[in-house]
């Protein structure tokens, strides 16, 4: 997909000019980090809180397809998916690592492009880019993420914590990454058969970005901090509702009733989720990748939360032999599935 | 490679449920481990110290041939290689995560292989296994393995401590895993030629083991500390002698004088490489993937070290304008390149 020519070369850069050259513009900010990029390993210093870990593997033709999103929001995207995983334990992200595997073929401005992406994501959420990896690839581009951050003893928040009588409650809308990832499919299609057809996504900027840049919801953990609330149990909407309300589930041993009248769609999600003849509660449900907050509150903090725009009550936390159950408009209960997304079944 | 008929499919199994096989066997037994698999983030207490991170990819067909490397070994080195930075840093290693991005024609025996592996070197160098991310991979195997340390604020030793007068010191012997490799991909060529010849490594253990399971140096940590001695540089050797003393010299800002006569090389490498007609000391100097240890110490604590038979004492630190040498057998003097390895060169 790219021009070749006239391009700086990665093979006569060579891996350690490659670093040189990527790593010249990070800036370290954050308190917590004493030594980033430029030894064998980062050195950090999260004096008596709990240090948080977690990691994302990013591959060429599973989770991402160059052919429609471009490498800047690739190299954000990257980054977000990995920081939703820190406050989902409801803690502060301050450290990544970012690691790339590339073909030589691959133009240095287009591997700038990725890593100023990356590079975005950690100004804007107040991140340093501490280490990583740089290496040839004989295949596609691999993306390697890992993420640290910290978080008191007494705030960090598990998926075990679920109590009998907490509500459900999620972070901004769901589906819409999913469906914007319909259209996004749509297009190449239409593009591949005909490339003198331009693709048609005017008025759907919101599901597009919903897919192509996800913000992590850092702004949720500040609002329940500023509310006094803190989360008996939470995780991150990366597989879709369904599966992490049974992650929680099964992790805290309860039930749940989530209402379908209650899950927050947008309404561009809605309508294009039904132009594909899809059902936008399934998108919700089983779509993925809105990565969002899926978490639960005591019932006393209610008064807190319900005047919250961006923060819906979806359901409540029953006992275990309730089952897990979705009640749907019409009143029937279905058992709640974790569809979810099979990597393994798209190979 | 594999036979895949009668196998347990990765794609039944699903993403969620391959994780519950390969993890189930996973023992947390460090005190700085809270929680490992099962959350959004692994959470680890390092009370008062420094946390130190480093990350590493290992991609198909760069660092790794399936052809002759057995699974399990790769699972060892990959963990192996990615601890020794943490032992570069003088730090203790207490953590990994540990993920793959494979095929979903990869049986699920040959997973379990790779796992076992890196498993085994958990439990021999007192490692937790506390997170990692499993993908399909529409291309080949790629493993990426992030470890995680700490060290106390005094003990944390960066390649920028080196003085003028220092003693330039290395563990164990260098050349031989470079060694090894060119035996294995000589069997290889001639297995791919006649695949009724066997492979003739025998009386070569020594050095086909340096290739294919490293051992990352805990032992020379444990016993500096038990000397009182305390490096004031140091690095591991992953890309070979001269590129690991010129990372120390450029970050410590000093020159160098290495003796190609005091460089530790096995004698097994050194005829093998004779075999080859490759030059024993360029096997040492730019070989690579040894990890040893290269360190630098006040000449005060070389009467705590000249007994010990795994460190060589091969050159001091001088003045930066004396420039980084070699003094070859034969008293002339080389300055020293960083050949080393440039994977963007071999794609």
């Amino acid at each position: 997909m790219f021009d070749n020519e006239e391009k700086t070369n990665l093979e006569r850069l060579g891996e350690f000019g490659l670093i040189d050259h990527l790593t010249k513009s990070v800036e370290l900010t954050q308190e917590t980090t004493d030594k980033g990029i430029g030894d064998d390993a980062a050195v950090l210093d999260f004096s008596g809180n709990k240090t948080l870990i977690s990691t994302d593997l990013l591959l060429e033709g599973i989770h991402f397809d160059l052919r429609y999103v471009p490498l800047k929001h690739l190299g954000y995207k990257a980054v977000q998916v990995n920081l939703s995983d820190i406050y989902a334990m409801n803690g502060t992200a301050s450290q990544i690592t970012f690691s790339i595997g590339l073909s030589s073929k691959f133009p240095l401005d287009a591997v700038e492009e990725l890593y100023s992406g990356a590079l975005l994501a950690c100004q804007k959420y107040g991140v340093d880019l501490v280490g990583g990896d740089t290496s040839a690839s004989a295949q596609g581009l691999v993306i390697s993420v890992t993420s640290i951050g910290y978080a008191r003893a007494e705030e960090t928040t598990y998926r075990s914590g679920a109590r009998e009588g907490d509500l459900i409650c999620v972070s901004g809308d769901l589906g819409g990454a999913y469906v914007g990832l319909q259209l996004l499919e749509r297009e190449k299609r239409i593009f591949l058969e005909n490339p003198n057809i331009q693709p048609d996504l005017e008025g759907k900027d919101y599901i597009v970005e919903r897919q192509l840049k996800p913000e992590a919801r850092k702004d949720i953990i500040e609002l329940l901090r500023s509310l006094g609330v803190k989360p008996t149990a939470m995780i991150d909407v990366s597989d879709g509702l369904a599966s992490e309300i049974l992650h929680i589930c099964k992790a805290s041993e309860k039930g749940c009733k989530l209402y379908e009248e209650k899950i927050p769609i947008d309404p561009m999600t809605y309508d294009t989720a039904r132009d594909f003849g899809l059902d936008p509660t399934v998108c919700a449900l089983s779509g993925g990748e809105d990565y969002e907050l899926l978490f639960t509150v005591d019932q006393g903090d209610y008064d807190k939360l319900k005047n919250q725009p961006d923060i819906t009550v979806i359901g409540h936390i029953t006992e275990p032999a309730a089952g897990t159950g979705l009640i749907s408009k019409s009143g029937n209960v279905h058992p709640l599935q974790a569809q979810g997304w099979n990597a393994f079944r798209r190979v």
